[in-house]
Order: C-alpha cells, then structure tokens, then sequence
C-alpha cells in the first residue's frame, strides 16, 4: 500500500529537497501533520514568502528582502573591497564571523564548462562594472577551493588585474582547532604551500 | 547578521520539524530557494492539502482521505482481526510487508501517565465498541516495545478479556528499544508470525 494521495504528494515534496532521502522526507511529512493547522498554514506561507519576498540584490546578487541589500546599503561598511564567493550562504559565513567589514559580490556559481556554465552565465558583468567606478581596491576572491572555484578564481582575478584591482585569494590550510594528521592531502599540501613567517 | 526576515523564517519553520536541526534547516531553507516559483507554490499547497484532506477514518483512527480509510472498506479484508498500533506510520510498516490482511486500530499514542495521557486521551472507546460488534475475534496488540507500549498492551489486553476476545502481541522480533516502524520488512514478518498470546 502507498501512502494516501495528499500524504505521498508531501512526502514527494520533501524528497525533492536537497538530500533528503526518503525515509527523512517520510519523517519530515508526518512532522507536518503533527503541526496544528495554523503552524502549517504559516509554514507553507513561509514557503510562498521566502520566494516572493526574496530577490537578489541589485548592486552585489545576495539573496535580499530589498532591491539593495542591507550589507551593500550600509554606509559604515568599507567600500573599497570587495569579498566575492559563489553564493549568499558564503555571505552569511563570512558575516557570522563578525571581522569582515567590506562588501560582498555573489557570483551565483562558479565557471564550470562540463557543466556548460560559462562567464556570461554568472554575475561577472556586474562585477566588472563595480571595479569600473574606482572605489575598488581590492578583491578577495573567496570561490571554494574546488577545480571550478580555482578556475573561476582565477578568470576574476584577471578580470581585477585588467581594472587595476588588486585581486587576493582567501587563505586554505588546516582548519584551527583540528589535527593535522587528520587533514586531507590536498589541504596539507595547501597549507604547506601558504606557509608564513613566523616571527 | 541574521538572515533576512523571509528567510529566517522559513529555517525557523524547517527548525520545527521533528529531529531537524539548525543546519540542516538552513540547508532545507536554500534548497526550497532553489526550486522554481511553481514547484515552492506546489510544496506550499501539498503542505496545506495534507492538513486539510486527510482527516482520522471514523472506524480505526488511521490518517485517510476518506470518512472511511481504503483499509476499512475494504470487503476482502479479514473482519475478524485487529491490529492495534499506536499511528498510521506502524499501519504503513505493516502493510508493506504484504502478509496481514486483518483490520487496523490506531490508539493515537500510548498510556503514559507521565506524561499525562490517560486511556480516555486515546483512541480506545471506539476500539471497545469494535469489538462488542462480535465480529472480532483476535486483537493483535502492536504498540511499541517501551514501557508505554507494554503497559498500553496490557491495558487493551484486558479490555478484549472482558469482551471475550482473544488477544496477541507481536512476537520479539522486533529489535527491543527500537521503534516498529523503523524495523525491516523480514523482522517485521517473523513478528507478525510469531505473534504469542498475551493472557
């Protein structure tokens, strides 16, 4: 026996989520019908919202509230770096951290021509325009330290040398607090490579 | 920073289901940010069909489309059989395994003076009048194997005593501790099998 119609179709929805496997999506469906109807109700207009009210921000591609962002519109931030990273949950990291105090400039992905992402598939245009205006001093390009993110790194740092910006890469090394035996090679041989004085 | 408000809000809304946690709701927030207009607005409306077309059957308590759930009504089923589980979520388990063709009650929960449910909170009146019909000849008890679940089993136990109705529990083939509905299509098999009787 399947699940009664209105009970498979959620359980359907919820399998459709990032890794969600089915027996979570059946777990997460029976959550819902645990909930009064006001809390669904108010779930599923969360839903409804979350893609109505949500855009991306017109000056840096950040999932925003408002046509500009609250980081691109707040006036204490330094507007002479840009961080640019592949999506707005990078942001939220970075913001979490509570150092940086620049803006920011969400690519929406990285270059990946397997995948037939191409520049122009990218907010890369936009980005260029922001270096044009010369309040720009540096970039730092923080795009995962994956094939793609390197590659992508790399065409935007061109694209700052050609503006004369001054293009710089997030650090990769061991994560603080871990072993490093426990490290894989490829973040090894990374911290290896970024070594730095000590003195 | 926090998220923006429509997006906190629905973290906070994937936060309230069950066993999930704070990451992997962000992580479900952004995938539903994912999805295309119209697949959120079907997310959101088989949230809200799920609460509002699936009501309890009027005969065994168990999530339905219908007054009467395709269980019930159906004539090929054994009419002289009950099982007794504490949620629809066991009546899935045990139709799965395609081997009981008895009917269902579901208790909605369990005895747990504890926590302050009483036989009268559950499912039990309309379970006593099923079986003064005289058309029921076994109760299979399958609660939980918790100390709920067996006190809960004894107390039904007891009430098909005084109906003249016979009454088993599930053999031990369920994992002790271990929830029924997580159980494997064989355990559950050589539950139902086994089952013994209670008196």
């Amino acid at each position: 026996m399947d699940y009664i119609a209105p009970l498979q179709n959620l359980i359907d929805k919820f399998a459709s989520l990032k890794s969600v496997g089915k027996k979570t999506a059946v777990r997460l469906a029976f959550s819902v019908l645990d909930m009064s109807d006001e809390e669904a109700a108010s779930f599923a207009s969360a839903i409804m919202s979350a893609k109505t009210d949500i855009v991306n921000c017109s000056v840096c591609g950040c999932l925003s509230d408002a046509e500009v962002c609250p980081i691109c519109s707040d006036e204490r931030r330094d507007r002479s770096t840009i961080c640019v990273v592949e999506d707005t949950r990078t942001v939220m990291a970075i913001e979490k951290i509570k150092e940086y105090r620049g803006l920011y400039h969400v690519l929406g992905g990285v270059i990946s021509p397997v995948n037939g992402i191409t520049p122009n598939k990218l907010n890369i245009d936009t980005l260029v325009e922001r270096m044009k205006s010369g309040e720009v001093k540096e970039l730092i390009i923080a795009t995962n330290p994956t094939v793609d993110g390197e590659t992508t790194a790399m065409y935007i740092a061109r694209l700052a040398e050609k503006s004369g910006v001054k293009a710089t890469r997030l650090a990769y090394g061991v994560p603080v607090g871990a072993e490093i035996e426990s490290a894989d090679e490829i973040t090894l041989m990374r911290a290896l490579t970024g070594r730095r004085d000590i003195s």
